[in-house]
């Protein structure tokens, strides 16, 4: 019943069928207005001259040079004054020999001038022109057809519109311009646990909300095509059919996306080799094993991984330079950025790893670490800058080895500051004065592990740290913790020992949070109130093994009646207005790696602590002694 | 009656003054699916788990990880199957000792479950689990939070998004999203002369197309800003004034632009500074001395000046990064290149200029030429490739000196190929064959005159040519020139003689070009036949002096009824149906820098050449000897 993915194809295979197939890319004419970023069809030659006449490129007068040859300040050619024309009149006068005609910029020049004379070297009285300057036949004028001529190659196939472009062809007169149709992609979003956004989730079922639908079709749009999304299909085989057909109907290229399920993978696997023609099942690519390619009902159709990020990777690296192609794009022309490791990194698949990388820049140069958190994860690439690709028969790669990031976009740089460690409501708005801030709640022993790996600029710790590692401290404030229970705290929990002693369901914060580790020093010390083994104490508390990993998500289990009680910070509960009681107060403390207090940022991390009008808006929150 | 500029602001000056106006940017909350390219407003911390449940991350069996201590291959742990969970389904059965659930991907973890097994490392006996390998507590699951959880630091804000940004968004379940507001900018055009593309055009008044309003337009929309087109106003001050007022009321910016007469730009800046406050009027900077800065009823009001290359010069250099800051962008990192100028430039104006160049790939490294077609011309900028800043104080760049070039956009390289000279259908449609072209069709004479400057890779030569230059013949074909006359040659012309001889209006082709240079020749011949010069023969044709510069400008003059006869192609004749009266053929080379002949796109079109289709295709084209 279960489908292996057995004979995968090499990822150069993959491309190779995925741009064989025809993905449309007709011609259609849009106003110039909404050109923009669009690439022409054809050449388009100037039928036109730019200006269609001879044109005054100053105001002044149009007068026949050779009158005012041997002009000069002192001594001035007088020419009579025979009329005026403006800008997008007709001249009702020509310039006769000792004639001048008062000229506008942009207007038509008469029958008989050759020049024009600026304003500033002439002077009027009454009838009479004096010009105090000679000019040359031309001068302060603009032939016809001088900046673009009938017959000209204007611009070639293939010119991508920016308004340079778009300049000419209004100057041309075109209304409306030929351009390559944007590829039509629909986007069939599979799987029964999927909830749109903004629709109420109900976690107790596995709902997730659908990921893929909007980023694909972002994606979509953003390599030129034009995105349709298909209405959410659950894992029914004759529903699902009827919508791949549909999309298959009406675009260019399916995408189905969503489903991490093997059930629907198999329906869909199903469905394209009966109706259609399957030509791959399994890329030796990691992330993105589990890819379809094939066509149905004359489109073609690529099935890309369940998860978020596999999804998008694999989008990226097979589906968009396809689309880019049709829509007359043609290849993206990756940002590298060359780095080293900061971190060894090992792996042992076989296969050719893309592997998400963050980008961290070190007194040395650009430092690159790699972000996983697993193949569930949606954040994994908001938290990465780039690629590395990891060649099959690469086994490991060591901490300071150079290698190539190919980065998301041209744009993306490393950002200002990284930190790791404890994650905290001060911590999270203080980051809000930097401009690209990154950020990773790792807990603090972890980012103190990461910290010595000497990977990010500063860790912030909370609590007691046993963890020795040379840093350099920046400064901290003290956040006040305890156990955060129902609004009127109806069980009236007074303190620790009523965990123990009582039945009320816990929600524990994971080993890497300074949290716990302030919990673990309070248990210690009631063990040793009661002549115990903290060990003793842990076991009797239900739900002490249930840990969660953010500061808010076990009082969230509280609010939802999940709960009695939850290891949080007292400012949390004040946010979710729940009942708190409180265990005591530890300290938070920012420490720089010690290679990195040069930083431009973390001196002004520096100078931002102690943030003290931060800590008044949080309760709880004070400066450290 | 006639404003001159005095007082110019300093370019730093007039940025800060554009800078400090209130561009709007407030927020507005749009649908995440219309979010792509938009900037946070504010921060966005995470208020659920993702994902909210304890999740299998493999399809296989929920376990309690101790069950399976021991087992393997040859010995596996025996469970008994106690149920199945699909992904989207609330769990109706417990993991108990010894037993196992069959799961999918996605699928909530059962109560008691710590882990899962793959599918592939069991097998199913009955109601028996054959477990072949250990599992430890964890494995093939991902615990609640453990991708984002609730009160983490999501995204901060000023995070343009991405689809990147988009998943994390859609995984919190965010429908719409907090962005900047794009600054609404209106854009008044004036200028009688003006007419919409599409709309028929009367060269004889004067007129001819609006090009600034759409490029502003889109400009603005470049920049992150929302454009408003103003309905088109003459230079009436009443209508202008309303229309002003109007835009000024509706938007944060108001750009007006278009006409380059005095009177509009006169009453334009009475209506600023009589209803609102003129905080600049001129510039020191070349091109857009002409800039007014100011208010008008508690919008920004910036005057870009008339001309099309120095509206968009300006534009992008001043009101691009007040537009972008307001939206919330950020400073567009301008891409930068390295190059050496190809020829000498001389300018001696004192104030910063804004030199558009191009650029070329030479034997060592990057050539930049100025591209500068007068300030009437629109193609300028889409033949220029970047800016470069040239300080007041700077006289003189020479040939061979370092500048930087800023680049219109950073996908931009130089051309693949960069050719200079006379203007041929042939040869428009051959360089279709290549990805990005760029062909300056400035003539014969001038094209190998910027190839021995060190230009061009090719100059492409018609007719005699009397320039002793050192080039390599890549190869040619013959072109059949003579008079273009009416459709059915109602006047009967019969050769050169009637031009000379009869009362006929001519048009002829600028001195730069090879169709000019065969016509001088054969007079030439005509006058010693007369036993008369050249001169003599000039003179007495009507037109000889009236120059057009494209191969299709002066037959079009013919079809316009407003010349007998024009100098020109025979396939011009015929695409137009236009009569046509042979003189002769010319031969058209295609000639390389000798240190060009190397280069890719150069070996390209050599082997490109005789382009024996293409000149099947046009009349009068043929092989040369």
């Amino acid at each position: 019943m279960r489908k292996e993915f057995r004979d995968l194809v090499e990822p150069g295979e993959a491309a190779r069928l995925i741009r064989e197939r025809d993905l449309g890319g007709g011609t259609e004419h849009v106003p110039l207005r909404e050109a923009r970023g669009r690439v022409l069809a054809t050449r388009i030659d100037a039928e036109i001259d730019v200006p269609g006449f001879d044109r005054a490129s100053v105001d002044g007068y149009a007068v026949r040079a050779r009158d005012t040859f041997g002009a000069e300040e002192a001594d001035p050619a007088v020419l009579s004054l025979a009329g005026t024309v403006h800008a997008g009149e007709r001249p009702d006068v020509a310039v006769e020999p000792a004639t001048a005609v008062e000229i506008s910029t942009g207007a038509v020049l008469p029958a008989g001038a050759d020049a024009v004379v600026m304003v500033e070297r002439t002077s009027l009285d009454g009838e009479e022109v004096l010009v105090r300057s000679r000019v040359a036949p031309g001068d302060g004028s603009m032939v016809a057809g001088a900046d673009v001529a009938a017959g000209e190659r204007a611009l070639g196939p293939g010119t991508r519109l920016t308004p340079r472009e778009l300049a000419l062809l209004s100057a041309l007169g075109h209304e409306t311009v030929a351009v390559r149709a944007r590829p039509r992609v629909g986007i069939v979003s599979t799987g029964d646990e999927l909830v749109r956004p903004g629709e109420p989730l109900d976690s107790d079922r596995g709902q997730i909300y659908d990921v893929n639908s909007y980023t694909v079709a972002t994606s979509v749009e953003e390599s030129g095509g034009e995105a349709a999304l298909y209405p959410h299909a659950g894992d029914d085989l004759e529903e699902l059919e009827r919508v791949l057909k549909r999309a298959a109907d009406e675009c260019d290229l399916v995408l189905s996306s969503g489903s991490t399920s093997a059930g629907a993978v198999d329906v869909i696997y199903r469905i394209i080799d009966e109706q259609g023609e399957l030509l791959c099942h399994g890329v030796a690519v990691k992330p993105g094993k589990p890819m379809l390619i094939g066509e149905l009902g004359g489109a073609a159709y690529v099935g890309l991984p369940g998860y978020p990020v596999s999804a998008l990777m694999i989008f990226r690296r097979f589906v968009a330079p396809a689309i880019r192609e049709a829509a007359g794009l043609g290849a993206l022309e990756a940002a590298r950025l060359a780095g080293r490791m900061a971190v060894d990194e090992r792996y042992r698949e076989g296969r050719l790893r893309l592997m998400p990388v963050g980008l961290v820049e070190g007194p040395e140069g650009t430092l690159v670490y790699p972000v996983d958190k697993g193949s569930g994860a949606t954040t994994s690439l908001v938290d990465a800058d780039g690629i590395v690709e990891v060649p099959p028969d690469t086994e490991q790669l060591d901490a300071g080895q150079a290698v190539e990031v190919e980065l998301f976009s041209p744009e993306i740089r490393p950002p200002a500051l990284l930190g790791m460690g404890e994650d905290d409501p001060v911590l999270s708005a203080l980051l809000d004065e930097f401009d690209s801030p990154r950020y990773l709640p790792l807990g603090s022993r972890e980012g103190l592990r990461r910290l010595r790996e000497g990977v990010p600029d500063v860790a912030v710790t909370a609590g007691p740290v046993r963890r020795e590692v040379e840093t350099v401290e920046l400064g901290g404030w003290r956040r006040e913790w305890g156990l955060v229970v129902p609004a009127g705290n109806p069980e009236t929990v007074s303190g620790l020992a009523d965990l123990v002693d009582r039945e009320l369901r816990f929600v524990n914060r994971d080993r890497q949070s300074g949290l716990r580790a302030s919990l673990d020093d309070a248990l210690e010390e009631l063990a040793d109130e009661r002549d115990t083994s903290r060990r003793e104490l842990e076991a009797a508390i239900d739900g002490f093994g249930l840990t969660a990993r953010g500061y808010e998500s076990p009082p969230r289990r509280v609010l939802a009646g999940k709960a009695d009680a939850a290891l949080a910070l007292r400012a949390t509960a004040t946010t979710l207005e729940l009942g708190f009681v409180s265990l005591g107060h530890q300290t938070v403390r920012v420490r720089a790696a010690p290679d990195r207090v040069d930083k431009e940022a973390v001196e002004t991390l520096a100078g931002l602590l102690p943030p003290e009008e931060l800590l008044d808006r949080y309760e709880g929150f004070e400066l450290s002694g």
